[in-house]
């Protein structure tokens, strides 16, 4: 029985990165840099969002929001007039813990590419599944609440090894837990090595500049700014 | 395609549940009551085990412990004195994002059952595919931090309403979170109206003992103590 889960699971990935190809050469054509932004539930993926969307100056930024259920963060960030699109993983997807590279397409009509420079996918808030399902996305981010723990990344490895960039969110928090920061960033460096890395707090706005930075320099096409 | 993968999907659950089916009967046998203990990564699960296992007084308590990958909980633990068992989901699972009946089932054989009066399932972080899962539990709990945010009831609701108890963990936090306690406390409402809740920090050691109580009552059989 192990086997045929397994081969199955294959199977799966193998499409779904048949279809991850095809949307990052739907991405190419229109000349839009996508970034698949992931984390647990509630790390503050959104209040960053909010935090920096309105602010990126001549970049046209586009969100594909990703939930299980709901559109409460669409609404959320269609307040700050960038068009936002929903994909709820409850309908018609099974309920899905994760986007998959077929959501994304399937979606993706409803996506004013033309229009755009940057597309920023929010997935799904799990720690787990999104990391192995590309969906097409040229940067992978996350975002590592220190409400979570020092020990995250060892119990984690492939979400922290599958970014290229992680963002050490709430750090207003600090003084109120039992959080080492120092002890957090080796584990981050033991499972991968070297990850640049932002600190801040979206709540707050101290070090979101930074990301802002990031995104804009992803999106033009520049040499990231973070290193 | 779609019709595919959901046919699949039937045929996983619908195995689950009969191997579920035989790991209750093996719990019932050995007259142990199984809860099945759920969160988002880094709620709390670990320290509010920590606050309460080693203080059940006559009832003999033992720990399934679930994660992707690592000992560090499981270690926590053992250092308590009860006997703990690892299911490492990456380790012939596939990095599963939960536990499922399959993988209780292979872990029982290291399961002292006939020592134990109660058995907590400690699942993988995650808010969505534990609730999916039954491994044969008697009770389902799970844990919500106030980090998380009020919208997590509506944006998770199979899990808010798979279970049976809530506990909300972390209140030590509010002074300094953006989060209304009666707004989550409605939300939950919303999803599971009248849904038994403890309010709680583990890290303080606030509010934990009517959950080490309901413990305490759920393993001798007695009618649960919330309500």
């Amino acid at each position: 029985m192990h086997r045929t889960r397994v081969r199955i699971v294959e199977n799966v990935l193998d499409a779904n990165d048949m279809l991850a190809r095809a949307n990052r050469d739907d991405f190419n054509r229109a000349g839009v840099v996508a970034v698949n932004l992931m984390s647990a539930p509630g790390a503050g993926k959104t209040t960053l969002l909010e935090r920096v969307l309105a602010a990126l100056g001549d970049v046209r930024v586009g969100v594909l929001e990703g939930d299980v259920q709901g559109t409460l963060d669409a609404a959320r960030l269609a307040s700050l007039h960038v068009p936002v699109t929903q994909i709820e993983t409850s309908a018609g997807f099974g309920g899905e813990c994760h986007l998959d590279a077929n959501m994304v397409r399937a979606a993706l009509p409803s996506v004013p590419l033309d229009d755009l420079d940057l597309l920023v996918i929010e997935n799904v808030g799990n720690l787990v599944c999104p990391a192995e399902f590309g969906v097409g996305e040229h940067h992978r981010v996350m975002v590592s609440s220190v409400t979570e723990g020092e020990d995250k990344p060892l119990k984690y490895p492939l979400m922290f090894r599958a970014c290229e960039l992680v963002l050490v969110n709430k750090l207003d928090l600090l003084p109120h837990l039992d959080f080492d920061l120092d002890t957090f960033l080796q584990h981050l460096d033991a499972v991968h090595p070297g990850v640049p890395r932002l600190l801040m707090s979206a709540r707050t706005g101290e070090g979101v500049e930074a990301f802002r930075e990031w995104l804009v320099a992803v999106a033009t096409r520049e040499p990231a700014a973070v290193g």
